[in-house]
């Protein structure tokens, strides 16, 4: 590549949400902005986690100077224990948040000594990571300490957003800092990458404080206990609930691993302040009355082992749910948790609670800025360039748009897939190549060992069952050696139609063999053939069907 | 049962959105209002259409005086081929527009014969139905000739709202009868059987009318196609489209089979008017501008083989969307759908078109009344006992709440479950006794013969995939014929265990053997358990062991 350029290679969050990985390369190294996971859809069967292909990493490994962190939600840190088992990193970049919980998840994987952090400040700080200049700006989200990364690059200065909303009065009082980025406007910023979450809402979002004064309106009135589900990063919405509710009265307890997990950070940060005498334990529970007790859980997108849906299905132990008690569920299902967290509603209002959740009531804003943040970023920053990054294909396209409606010249706006290589130097920005940029899939302990095709025989076998014929043949004498053998699992209206698919399995071999066909290879799929055509007919399904012929 | 009480059976509905069914019983006779199904979730692998149980029904075939439609939605019509199959119902009791969707319904699947259709006109007139007097009340909702069922029954006057919103500006005019409503509050209802859907919902529902409002602001002023999708028995949506469309010089193309079902029965019922040479065929389509053109089609819920997710992958013959065009999706994900609706919008957005959707634009409104609405039937009606219906418990729980904000006796509100049996008489309204009242699954040609077993057999299936291992046996000289066979599917990684697991099985057998154990069934056993933990320690996976050992 030549020398006076900066290559940008999108490994993963563009035409999704989730699994934010971003290369920026020069000639003499490269950066990774983020390195995140993603949950798997339903038809990842039985697939517990997805991660970017890090192939392009791997085939640039010496180029490799670092890995810089925007935040440290899910999506944007929970690929580094994968990546780091793949690749060597010299340094990983994040401020003091984004690094204690990072720290934390590469303890528990036994991974930190491959890596040294190092912690950035936002602001003046500036620090050289291979050929770019690096600097953290400030910006508000949903979770502490979140930067956007300005980088200095030989093809010109890059302004990557991270998560972000203008949010006017955050609760932590760090605004997004907006004098820096109209500073930075001012001076010039040739390439923006900006979130686009949430480009297709119209107007702005609502500031976190407002779900602060509706906690402060709701948890005051309630009679009995009050459970409270966030996400467990979600700092500032824990610390609004907790403040809340030792103001009035209440001891509080902190339930599920992730969640006493960040509050133990954040404690220690001084992020969240609770006094050690008004923080019990669950099983201390018993001893205080419900309204002098609050209970912070994880859960909130009704995972089936969280500590929320276990209350919900009476299946943890000191804490249970009664008439009187109040569910207060601040967040926001994840598109396709919808009905999980609707189950969890259910179970906790059959046990009698009252459970408020952002459908009814204004227990929750999003941490991403709608259009007119959107238009504010390109207004302060003023890019010469745009490429929208965070966000399926119709919020990067939402996000052109507006970048277009601020002006910026529409040769200059690339939408760009994952693999897209896209090049920026003084002419501007051009797509010039592709990277292999396809997904990995995180399955029990093994990584990348789930094909396509065992997916689609997994698929196949969950909705039609299986069939299975065994049959044994002396080849010499053209003969079966006895009657075939028929199993079926996943299909009960299968079973009274066992006997006849063994007589069909019989004929089929007969009809085969009198034909001289004794190939096992072929009889195997004159089986296959025979009994599927058998079972659509009688019953219009169509199994997995597996003949396995055996010679002796 | 005593003769001066009225038992009521809900058989579907409750505890879930879809599927309703009440049964309204008297000692004389019962009536069955509504016969709807609700469609699978993702643990129903393979599963087509989710009926309720009709043991019910069937243990009481010659008690059914006649089945009851409060309007033509697949929740609450759907069932009716299956359980007209199952048991002897004479008639069927509707309002036009309902009778319509159902005879083209039970034509289809060749069950015409097999009951009389008796149309009731919302208003006075009054129907004897065994030992009840019938009468519709007029309700507005998202399909036309919508109505609410009032019961005069031997325990009291029922009024049953079926699936309503107050809104004061339909689009067909024909409002929510309140004026009816209140006069048969101040005459006495004994049991109001309520609408759930969106009790925890606070305000007012808007207007269908908001919708045709967006409709012509958007609509004028695109520059390409306007496609639509929306449910197609949403005839005021579709009308107030077409009438948007023929008003600013579009040809109308209907795409779709239940869209050209829905908008030919309701021209020939004059609920829709679209002048002839306006009405264009797919194909005819090319020979027109994209500006002068519209097309309705389904689609909305992003399912698989519908118009709009055929044409967002560039799959339907004639229709394709390019830059320029403009598609509108008006309607809601319902719950499960969220995904499908998202991967459509993001291919619709990569062929260039812009997509307006609920979540952007005021393009949707829901046709369940909200919290407002429900107080406003409850303080209209005034009734002695109510029992809500059509929802989750959640949603159940808060029309209880609504129930005794507005006044009502908290002993006269009942909570109840599919299959509670509720009594009422001149005492109030009580719980004596449970029904059969589960599930029935259909999948392809069957009904109900999909088991609990075979989904759990499913699943395990779909999660992790089939070891198959084989077996022949010389049982009387305690020895292997030959090598066992190992067969996978499901789980690529266990392809290079396969040789492996065949010398694991094949010391299984030898050790069996040795020890003189030669019954297959305990062989099998052993081949299973072994297998198991021989791949649960190699990769740490489950998948199902299938174990067949055959004997010579």
């Amino acid at each position: 590549m030549p020398s006076d350029s900066t290559r940008i290679v999108p490994l993963g969050g563009l035409g999704e949400v989730g699994k934010n990985m971003t290369v920026i390369e020069a000639e003499d190294g490269l950066v990774v902005i983020d390195s995140g996971l993603a949950f798997p859809r339903d038809e990842h069967l039985g697939v517990d986690l997805v991660l970017p292909d890090f192939s392009y990493l791997r085939e640039r490994n010496d180029k490799i100077r670092g890995i810089i962190l925007t935040h440290g939600h899910e999506d944007h840190v929970g690929g580094l224990p994968y990546v780091l088992r793949e690749v060597k990193v010299p340094r990983i970049y994040g401020t003091r948040f984004t690094l204690a919980l990072v720290h934390s998840k590469l303890d528990e994987h036994g991974l930190l000594r491959e890596t040294e952090f190092v912690e950035i400040a936002p602001g003046d700080e500036r620090v050289a990571v291979g050929p770019f200049g690096v600097q953290f700006v400030r910006v508000a989200h949903s979770i502490p300490d979140a930067a956007a990364v300005l980088l200095d690059t030989p093809g010109g200065r890059i302004l990557h957003t991270g998560d972000y909303k203008i949010d006017h009065t955050p609760v932590d009082g760090f605004r997004t800092d907006v004098e820096r980025l109209a500073e930075l406007g001012s001076q010039g910023i040739d390439l923006l990458l900006g979130d686009s979450t949430n480009a297709e809402r119209p107007g702005f979002t609502p500031s976190e404080r407002i779900v602060g004064e509706a906690f402060r309106k709701i948890i005051p009135s309630q009679p009995g206990r009050v459970l409270l589900a966030s996400f467990a990063s979600n700092v500032h919405r824990v610390k609004q609930a907790i403040d809340v509710g030792i103001d009035t009265g209440r001891y509080v307890c902190i339930v599920g691993r992730s969640m006493r997990k960040n509050v133990n950070i954040a404690r220690s940060l001084g992020y969240v302040s609770i006094p050690d005498d008004r923080l019990v334990k669950p099983h201390q529970l018993s001893n205080l009355a419900p309204e002098e007790t609050m209970i912070l859980c994880t859960g909130s997108q009704g995972e089936p082992l969280s500590a929320l849906t276990r209350i919900a299905y009476s299946n943890l132990p000191h804490i249970s749910v009664e008439p009187g008690d109040t569910v207060i569920i601040s967040a926001k299902p994840v598109p396709g948790n919808e009905l999980r967290v609707h189950d969890t509603i259910n179970g906790l209002t059959k046990a009698g609670a009252t459970v408020l959740h952002q459908e009814t009531t204004a227990v929750h804003v999003s941490g991403h800025g709608n259009a007119e943040e959107l238009r504010m970023m390109l207004s302060l920053v003023s890019p010469r360039c745009v490429m929208p990054v965070h966000g399926e294909h119709r919020m990067l396209t939402a996000h052109a748009r507006l970048a277009r409606d601020s002006g910026v010249d529409p040769d200059n706006i690339v939408v760009a897939e994952n693999g897209t290589i896209v090049e920026l130097n003084d002419d501007g920005i051009s797509v010039v190549g592709r990277a292999e940029a396809g997904v990995t899939l995180v399955d029990g302990l093994g990584v990348g060992d789930v094909r396509d095709v065992a997916l689609r025989d997994r698929r196949h076998l969950s909705e039609h069952g299986v069939l299975i014929v065994v049959a044994t043949i002396v080849v010499d004498e053209a003969r079966e050696l006895g009657p075939p053998e028929v199993i079926t699992r996943g299909l009960s209206e299968l079973e009274p139609l066992v006997a006849e698919a063994r007589s069909q399995a019989h004929e089929t071999l007969q009809r085969c063999l009198g034909d001289g066909v004794t190939e096992l290879k072929l009889l195997q799929e004159h089986l296959h053939d025979d009994l599927g055509k058998f079972i659509a007919d009688r019953i219009g399904r169509r199994p997995m069907i597996l003949p396995v012929v055996l010679e002796v």
